[in-house]
């Protein structure tokens, strides 16, 4: 089964949650710099929504490039990823209400990301069962230590925001920092395998 | 007549259908556990109605990916089923606001569902007749049984709603669960066909 | 210059343009049939934007898949078409809420889909002029006597509103009826064109 | 690494950006012309910020077709353009609020502005950079005049805007009208170097 359609979908997909969270961003109601002021929660929750976004977008493009086609279950477990994106905006848009100082906008932010990490980890799993344990994809994941973590660090992160949300929103940002530099496992490995042939 | 294009502009409509359902998930009114409560009968009918676009598209892609070419009949055939996809959104913002238990907003959800069923298979008929009765989609598709129960399932999920609309409900899930297995018989027929070639 | 990126932007913003009106279907205030009946103008008119954005998409890849290159120019005229399409849904909404029976919305409509017209009518001639008189577009489109009436009815029915709003009605459904086939005589020149090769 | 599946996807984000604009066009109060007339700041507003969106579209368009490959640098330098391109319709619609007469509206428009200008300008460069000194686009590039004029005109815009906002929008249409015009030198470079071939 060709995987340029899954691409294509899922390309709309994220391309339209990445930007109707700008929506949120509604008109202030003055128009001198105080009006802009009591927004700044709300924009800093799009920049780093708009950033892990666009962080699954770029290492779902390493992903699929690495691959050479898909089954069914790919398919499912692609749309599962989908959709854990696509509570994004409204995590987003609660979470910047709450000025980042209320428990559970910030327990409920960790919770969506950790669903997407989940669900990004199922859909490599497949695709490296799918592609077979030799394949360029299974070579390049390897032991997936920065999904691993990243799981991890959500767990933390929501037990935190008990203690202080301050120190879970410093997660969030830290495994988004982590994250940022795209998966140059799967970039070094394309290189290599290029030169070899 | 390319069908590369037909299958782009679908994906595009598809892809923002199931997108902007979550923009009815407005921000909760408080910023604690309670203030979410309220807002799990629009969540699940989200997720009912995300799965029901995510099944539309899936099969779909299957269906599209086992033809060569199309014609205008088809063309408009295909805009009639996006029209009954993208009144989904407002069916399922009107079932969620209801929680479940008023009659008509069931009745309304089951007949979209029902013509988006319709459109399918006139959308499916359409290609068979245009591919021959001897191709590939024709033997794949068979009788359509599945397709027959569903508008079958639909007809008696609105009937049962004046009994109770939890009867209809649990029809409609029933039908999804039935779908959300990827047409086996289409990627099969597929498969096969690649073997003997 | 290639094709195939203005065939994708314009898919990706018609799709929008095409979905989003369904935006303005607000959940009803009750749970009855009686709370569904005052929204039959909004619904009315949304069915007659989708059917009109569905046959400028029509025609566009009709059109489109008619060529073999594109300019600078053609590149603005499409921008051009996309900005009258994309102020479909705003006069949509103002029509529907309406309920078809004020002068100005009615007159306003009209006007968008005159726009409309026109402006495909000048990245038509752009093309043709680009592609050669000799060209299969050129061949294909002949005397544009579809794109003149169209334009004369516009007129036709905006003249119309002052005496009677439903005669525009009836003149803007009639030109979509009469657009409703898509442009057969691009489909049957590039049919003979095949053959000839 | 493959361009196609960024310029996909960079499509997809700002056909949405250029689209959803238009739901700032709320239905008027009335249903005569009167009713139309306050609405005319929100729409200029709308039709600057679409060339201005088609604008970027246009020359991202042109600056991807010259080039062969990209790597990470660059899908992240893209996605920090999309992120600008994406703040347009909050600035928009706070522009057209604020009927144009207000500074602190025409700042942010600009600084918006000058932003995706600077974030066009280090894509550029880190293109550049990657396809080589000699590459097509280097040449076509060139010192980039256009480029640096636009982010003075900006700053000039924003200081301008305590003596008078009008001078200021007089400023972002003059920056408009300059790259109306899509970038010749590719085009015309590209031009050269098919007919040298």
């Amino acid at each position: 089964m060709n995987k340029n359609r899954l691409e294509a979908f899922s390309d709309g997909v994220i391309a339209i949650i990445i930007t109707i969270m700008v929506l949120e961003l509604k008109v202030p109601q003055g128009h001198d710099l105080e009006a802009l002021k009591p927004m700044w929660p709300v924009f800093a929750s799009y920049v780093m929504s708009f950033v892990y976004v666009g962080i699954y977008w770029n290492n779902h493009h390493h992903m699929l490039h690495a691959i050479k086609s898909i089954n069914g279950s790919v398919l499912w477990a692609n749309m599962h990823l989908l959709f854990w994106l696509s509570v994004v905006p409204f995590v987003t848009n609660w979470l910047g209400e709450s000025h980042f100082s209320e428990i559970w906008p910030v327990v409920l932010y960790g919770f969506v990301l950790l669903m997407n990490a989940i669900a990004y980890s199922i859909l490599m799993v497949l695709l490296v069962k799918h592609e077979g344990e030799k394949s360029l994809l299974a070579d390049a994941v390897g032991g997936d230590w920065k999904g691993k973590i990243s799981i991890a660090c959500y767990f933390s992160a929501i037990a935190l925001a008990w203690i202080s949300t301050y120190l879970s929103l410093a997660l969030y940002i830290l495994v988004a920092c982590m994250w940022f530099i795209p998966d140059r496992r799967i970039e070094k490995r394309l290189a290599d395998d290029q030169h070899n042939h």
